[in-house]
């Protein structure tokens, strides 16, 4: 059985472990169970015309006494690219925008308030090294990411959703390229956007020879249904990242991702997690979905042989709970869209149960960071 | 079933998924699988006689041109209390003190070069809370754990290894409490000590109420068999942390804990094995196993009756590898001990494939977190 057919952990856990056994698993992997969210029947239909999977849960908070509940819907949306990569540019990109379109009116018929899609969705994965790839030329990314921005501000507007578009972006001013995300709001605006942070040197996603690392630090955008924020990617591996959107108020921290089952999947279902529990906030990691094939080979500067793909996207796109629990992942190999609704009010209420932000001793770590980065700075190492 | 029947998550799976899930389940949830160490015949007796489970595990790391691997064994060691709570003081003590001299002797038989054992491990739970305990007056704390240094000593010595030793300590000029792990040197002397820096208020774990906020950093021990810290009990809900150790240049952070089900399992597997990946190092989880009654009542401060445990104890240690790998737990039920050889030559190797590190804009971070502690800090949130 090779690693791209297995569907999902879930789901083979579900077909083989007798019902007790099966909840104690469960809960010592997943913590509380998520409720399963009832979906309206002709958002389950249409999913299923459309050929993706659709997921629905709810993150229950308790009721209290000063504060009315919060609810909103998340959507977390992963996909394969729709056309081969090596079919005209204007075309690859046209198909895209049709199927998140589709996927996108799913999730306004399950009540989704915010929706994510997955790192630089438009494009297949290797646009992040588009000098590499001479279908795709610099000089119409700006337009395509421009033109992405208006086709989606039309739908948040009709849909009253918020949007999370991950894209390559080109500053006009001095042709720098970015690894982005727009945040567009319900009103059809773009609110603003996130950088990534932090940019790999790893194997084939060898992004430092493309972009920079973000210059907009931790922004958290105030929307209508909640405070949130995007760690792109790679940022996910760094707890201080994480942090810092979570010092700046974010309640739902997005991680928009392309990342393959080789590199880093046993990693996948801890990281993203760890912030949720260690910040008490909502995280959703989504990952593209699909192997991804290119009729140019390349090399990774790592020894091996050049090569035709990155591997597989191993979908699995999740989100995570403030008190540990998270709920199941998304196939492995469809294309689909999870909902999860969830009351806000959880992240203080963890929050006032573990008080992680109160015991944090936050001023300490910044006087010992400060000093930890000085030339001169001397570990404190003991010895006998 | 109930929480403290299930024994573990492991043996679930491996008793009921056809073989090829199992490769994938393994793979995904636990990564890159560690080879099982063959222990000598006279110690798997041993701890059979003795009544406790031992397993034992291999991390692999490549073989480098320029250094030599660096081959060391750690052992975790989890056991219940010895007598009932309310035996007396110095019964109870010395009941432990018998069984970790035991377990410490199967450990020189696997080669072990660093043990640790859990938590506040010569007392029961309830020490932490010592003030509610009348069996357990504050005078004999500090004579206690000067003894228990002494007998370690001896066995550091006598089986050339490090031990490890999280102790209710008694600073002798102020009479200050803290909650710390002494380290001693495979020399039979006391290298250091590591006082536990976040203390817990949640449910029955109010320990700020007894002792404080540790004073002793982020201390890294340089023994002849690598540079380890001691990040104890409610310290792993804290990336800063695990990071500043890391910073300090650890090699192996060890976690010695004590915590229950209801509150903590499914964050268990998750808060060391992400420092292990976010830091580029080998962390050591190690949790006391059982569940311990108490003939006085006590309350929580969380609404709920009075009660006489803490819940269960559920064990489950584990090693987590900077690769995202991890070696299978101990029961939730057992006493164990865990024995894991490591080349600590994976971390750099780690730190050259993934470069966190060097990616991680600590500089930035620094000054960000210098303002995000003013009580005049204004997060960074756009609005529409």
């Amino acid at each position: 059985m090779s690693a791209c057919e297995f569907e999902s952990l879930e789901k083979s856990l579900e077909s083989h472990l007798p019902e007790a056994e099966l909840v104690e698993v469960k809960r010592i992997l997943f913590g509380k169970e998520t409720k399963k969210l009832v979906l309206s029947a002709c958002a389950v239909e249409a999913a299923s015309e459309r050929d993706f999977e659709l997921k629905g849960y709810k993150f229950d908070a308790a009721q209290e006494q000063l504060r009315p509940p919060r609810n909103i819907r998340v959507g977390l949306i992963q996909h394969h690219i729709v056309l081969p990569t090596d079919a005209p540019v204007l075309d690859q990109i046209s198909a895209m925008h049709s199927r998140i379109g589709e996927m996108v009116e799913v999730a306004a018929m399950c009540g989704v308030n915010i929706v994510c899609f997955q790192e630089t969705w438009s494009d297949h994965a290797l646009c992040v090294l588009r000098k590499h790839h001479t279908l795709l030329p610099r000089g119409e990314i700006v337009e395509l990411c421009c033109s992405a921005v208006n086709t989606l501000g039309t739908l948040a507007k009709k849909y009253n959703m918020v949007i999370v578009s991950p894209i390559l972006e080109r500053e006009e001013l001095h042709g720098t390229l970015w690894n982005t995300a727009v945040v567009i709001s319900n009103s059809g605006n773009v609110l603003g956007k996130s950088r990534k942070n932090h940019i790999p040197r790893i194997g084939d996603f060898n992004e430092s020879t493309y972009y920079m690392e973000g210059n907009t630090g931790h922004t958290v955008f105030q929307t209508q249904f909640g405070k949130i924020a995007v760690n792109i990617c790679y940022g996910r591996h760094h707890p201080l990242n994480w942090f810092m959107y979570s010092m700046n108020g974010a309640e739902i921290i997005f991680n928009p991702s392309a990342t393959v089952g080789a590199l880093s999947e046993p990693m996948w279902s801890i990281e993203a997690r760890n912030a949720a529990i260690a910040n008490h906030c909502f995280t959703c990691a989504i990952n593209r979905v699909g192997t991804e094939h290119f009729k140019s080979e390349f090399t990774s500067g790592d020894g091996k042989k050049a090569h035709h793909d990155f591997g597989h996207f191993y979908g699995s796109s999740y989100v995570a709970a403030p008190d540990g629990s998270r709920t199941p992942g998304l196939s492995r190999t469809r294309d689909g869209l999870l909902v999860v609704e969830m009351d806000l009010n959880l992240n203080r209420q963890i929050s006032d149960k573990w008080s992680f932000k109160m015991t944090g001793r936050y001023a300490e770590y910044a006087e010992q960071l400060a000093k930890a980065v000085q030339h001169d700075f001397k570990p404190k190492i003991v010895k006998e």
